[in-house]
């Protein structure tokens, strides 16, 4: 196996830099829109042959060093009783949002292997397609950005629902982030099992706490997730965006990879979350549009950004668009494994 | 006159800590809606009587320190030719955006005494009124977020208009934020002559660049305008959000005040700008929509973080939300003088 993500990721040294993207399985790509055309998101993701399917989409075309399973962070959320739709443009929509403790109350409760089971054959489905050429990725959203959909019932600009409750309510917060803590704790578990070589908490919109808050609302709930990951000796990737005032924070919740997005000069975001972790990131996802020159320029800031210590994980700071030129992001994994491959 | 705000913006010492709110006028009060009723913001904006009417009123209703002049920050794209309008719901739509290095040579010359002099108008207007009982801050947009919106031609979530101009057509884009920066510079000169007592720079949106990308292709416009200003001797302000990993580059861009927003610790941010700067800031605004006991934390711990050195204006991050009961930020305002005048 090419193993290269895996040694960064446990800070070994590596004959290139690693390299693979957020949302790499996406609309940018054709064979994606092709499968779209006759199968909606939910779709996908419950049937473990067309999610294979999708995840090695990006192996083939762009030659990553690693696959991520396609699955939706929100996918928990139908379980739990919320009422979970894709409407094409709004992005997702809760039918049944939660505003109170007493709504904290009325969810389900989860039986991960029942209802989420599909994402764990999704997982060995697409393991024995890859054949060992590059490790998997499972995922969950963290706790902050689960809790935030299901309070504000689909995207927001400010949060003001989820900041309310989380205000006004402490005890229904800290309620509701623990189940959604033990759910996703199991959830990751099952995906390990299912064959998953390492695993990304996808806490996107951490960044709209103070850091404060974050450490008080938040940071215990994504350590009951971490923690347990971490002993078992995977790599652990916590990623958010908008984080450069709290990498210190989301390093000590845990996590053996931190998620930088562009925000923050690589070289920084590192020494903010210190030794002993690696990092993933960090280029503008917008880059990808620019001309090929700007790209280069912005992808070799981050190698060089990075370079003198093992531990990096090139990726961008947010998912691919939708109008990114797939032939920009084949050229740019080249780019980051000849640039890298160098002798300085 | 209460200089509380511009001894703090020197950083002299003060018998209280000066507040003032981004947004304190607007449609989270009845006084001001009433006026919404019968005018247009547009025409608030243009009728100087108006405009001072609503810089007063959260002067007379919440006793904070510092008046600000009502206005928006996108009046000058309308002389510049870009057709602005403010639609209901949506906010500001462009008639005519700028896409190419054409576009930008299309853009009109403004005559700032002729097609904005509105403004000077309406500070001289509030100015008389405040009779100096507090302190009259003028204020622009800043280079990058005043482009991205002629550039979008409106709110945009991932700014790849503006993106696509600045890694596509970099001259293009240094050219326009040279006009910017000039216009920029010449209005807020004709506010100062007009009566200002310091202005403030709101670039908004900037943290939506890289660190990298900000000291290249904004950093030296935000210089060309926040220099000449500080030669003059008066407070200038140096706001943006999602800066917390580029606060060190604003500073060095300029400005005698650096705007935090709440994804810093204060004292974090403030040892990341450095000494020899104020500090304005950072309460989360939606702070304001919870419990008092919460908001009196959230402030305290603000306070607490400024503590030990002269040099801090308390506001908030990001501009007060519609939804914010006006009595939360009068009681706030209070918290904060009492809070800050007592002995340590």
């Amino acid at each position: 196996m090419n193993d290269r993500f895996l040694r960064a990721c446990r800070r070994e040294p590596v004959d290139a830099t690693p390299v693979w993207f957020l949302r790499q399985a996406g609309r940018y790509m054709a064979e994606y829109r092709a499968i779209r055309q006759h199968h909606s998101l939910l779709e996908i993701c419950r049937t473990p042959r067309l999610a294979a399917e999708v995840t090695l989409q990006p192996i083939d075309r762009l030659d990553v060093d690693a696959a991520i399973v396609f699955a939706d962070i929100l996918l928990p959320l139908e379980p739990l009783g919320a009422g979970l739709e894709f409407t094409p443009g709004d992005g997702p929509t809760l039918a049944r949002p939660v505003r109170s403790a007493a709504d904290v109350d009325r969810l389900r409760d989860v039986d991960v292997a029942a209802d989420l089971g599909f994402v764990g054959e999704s997982i060995r489905e697409a393991k024995r397609a890859l054949g060992g050429r590059v490790p998997l990725i499972g995922f969950a959203g963290g706790p902050f950005t689960v809790a935030s959909y299901l309070i504000e019932g689909g995207s927001t600009r400010n949060f003001v629902a989820t900041k309310r409750l989380l205000y006004s309510e402490p005890e229904a917060w800290h309620r509701l982030l623990g189940r959604l803590a033990r759910l996703t704790l199991e959830y990751l578990e099952m995906q390990l099992d299912a064959g998953a070589d390492a695993v990304q908490i996808f806490d996107s919109w951490v960044g709209a706490l103070s850091p404060r808050d974050y450490r008080t609302l938040v940071a215990p709930h994504a350590r009951a997730i971490l923690e347990p990951l971490a002993r078992r000796g995977v790599p652990v990737i916590h990623f958010g965006t908008q984080t450069a005032g709290m990498l210190r924070d989301l390093r000590d919740a845990g996590g053996t990879v931190i998620g930088l997005d562009w925000r923050v000069d690589l070289a920084r975001g590192w020494e903010a979350v210190g030794e002993g972790v690696a990092v993933q990131g960090n280029l503008d996802p917008v880059a990808l549009l620019g001309p090929w020159p700007e790209l280069a320029r912005a992808a070799r800031a981050v190698l060089e950004d990075a370079s003198g210590r093992p531990g990096h994980v090139f990726n961008v700071g947010h998912g691919i668009l939708p109008e990114t030129p797939v032939d920009a992001v084949r050229d740019l994994v080249r780019f980051v494994r000849e640039e890298s491959a160098r002798p300085r």
